[in-house]
């Protein structure tokens, strides 16, 4: 047997302790061992530490963005190599052949495995995943920077993907924390002209540091009125309900409101989104082929 | 001047009377006028004579879905010839420079006309609109039955458009009136599974005629419940709210909840929209290419 040595609450709202379990020696078929070098801390792990979506089970081992190293493959496993740089996120299993996985969209599969629900996370020294989940890193990233592209960084990159957002598109980000430094730094790279919304005028320089190129201090609902036309996306990287009838008046024809946070209610009139033909969408994370994209 | 025949309403509420109103004898350079053999009856003639929607003007010529002949054109006007047989619906203007008419988008327009807003509509002998509006019919297409495809018609044939829907979709249609009637037989003719959703059980034949292979009867919580990912798009036709949770629920992944119906308000739980990557979205009428489409 295989040590593996994390931490682990053994309650809901408890502390996280030492704790060991064991493994077989040999590998499953299509998995991977990875030596974890770092795991970075999101929400999502408080919230599932306190069993806050009532899906939990302890003891639980959180942490699901893994960065680290190939420690071992399964027999079937031929398109990683053991000491190769990679990183994992939430899912850590998909059935692979529901429409949803042969679709490409694995992160729709209905009995798609999160990494710390039901089995261990990744604040451990060591971690088995499906080698489908276990993303190769280019040579010469910093470890202990890449696990959150594999949470954060894939949520907000897959709206890009999903509504077709392009350089010339004009983008408003709400919300300027972990999700959106890292979507105002895709966005601008993406070339679109970005806005960083924020309750928070104080984020303003941080924003701007970050990539947007203006900033909306989201107090001011008369700012925001003015705005009327102005974005072919806003992504709402927030947990809190907005007014979202002055958000979906900022979006262009056609224009998208889509939600990466995980907000109680959305409510807004419908006229206008029929009028200006927008939409209002949400989206997980993001599929393995959109993360290696 | 040219005399045109009409019937109007001279206040909010009041009676269809006979009216006229004079025109030049010349065109508009970019005007066609068309003879009108039939014009279609819509809910939304009734709401216009009611002023429902505050934008009423009076005396109030009410008729948008025209059907009729070429009568005389403009001097710019090369695309459309006298006699031919044409159609006009909800719009009879555009300005045809900005960003949504250059991209195609013509009905999202900010300064698009409405043919009976503030200008004179369909129930009349005449009508003069811009020639990009005046949609051509091809020989042999009976008058009486073509004018409601410039309204209803293409308000459910857009969505189809613009949610790239495919013949091995999966379509429900919410509403067995007007626009349902004609959702059904596009998306039956477009080879989809279609389901029709009625508060009404005794529509089910009548919805079997035009399309439906499934019929569902709303009031029926237990059945909708049961339907969960079926769907891959939902077309809500109807201009109640509706328990919109229950619709969501029965999206697959990936799959839109689409508005033509001018509902008061949309309102949804976010985390079942966001774990299925679902979206609420809207449109209205459609654009002159997708008409001809």
């Amino acid at each position: 047997m295989t040590t593996i040595n994390a931490y682990a609450a053994t309650q809901a709202g408890g502390k996280l302790e030492p704790f060991s379990y064991e493994l077989p020696d040999s590998l499953g078929h299509d998995e991977v061992e990875i030596n974890i070098s770092y795991c970075g801390i999101c929400h999502s792990d408080l919230s599932v530490l306190d069993d806050e979506w009532g899906i939990s089970q302890y003891p639980l081992i959180p942490g699901h963005e893994v960065a680290g190293t190939v420690a071992a493959k399964g027999e079937h496993v031929t398109h990683l190599e053991v000491g190769q740089l990679v990183g994992v996120g939430w899912f850590s299993r998909s059935c692979l052949t529901c429409d949803q996985c042969m679709g490409g969209n694995h992160n729709l599969c209905a009995s798609a495995e999160g990494i710390m629900l039901g089995r261990p996370g990744g604040f451990a020294d060591k971690v088995r995943v499906q080698s489908h989940w276990v993303n190769a890193l280019p040579d010469g990233v910093d470890l202990s920077d890449a696990g959150p592209l594999f949470c954060g960084g894939i949520t907000v990159f897959n709206p890009i993907i999903q509504n077709n957002i392009r350089p010339t598109s004009r983008v408003g980000v709400v919300g300027i924390g972990g999700l959106g430094h890292l979507a105002l730094q895709f966005l601008n790279a993406w070339g679109c002209e970005v806005t960083a919304f924020s309750t928070s005028p104080a984020k303003e320089d941080e924003a701007r540091g970050f990539g947007a190129h203006h900033f909306v201090a989201t107090h001011d609902a008369a700012e925001l009125e003015s705005l009327t036309g102005s974005f072919d996306m806003i992504l709402d990287t927030v947990n809190v309900d907005l007014n979202w009838d002055l958000y979906i008046n900022a979006l262009a024809p056609k224009g998208k409101l889509h939600l990466v946070g995980a907000a109680q209610q959305v409510s807004a009139t419908g006229f206008p989104m029929l009028v200006g033909e927008k939409s209002f969408g949400a989206s997980p994370l993001g599929s393995p082929a959109t993360t290696r994209d």
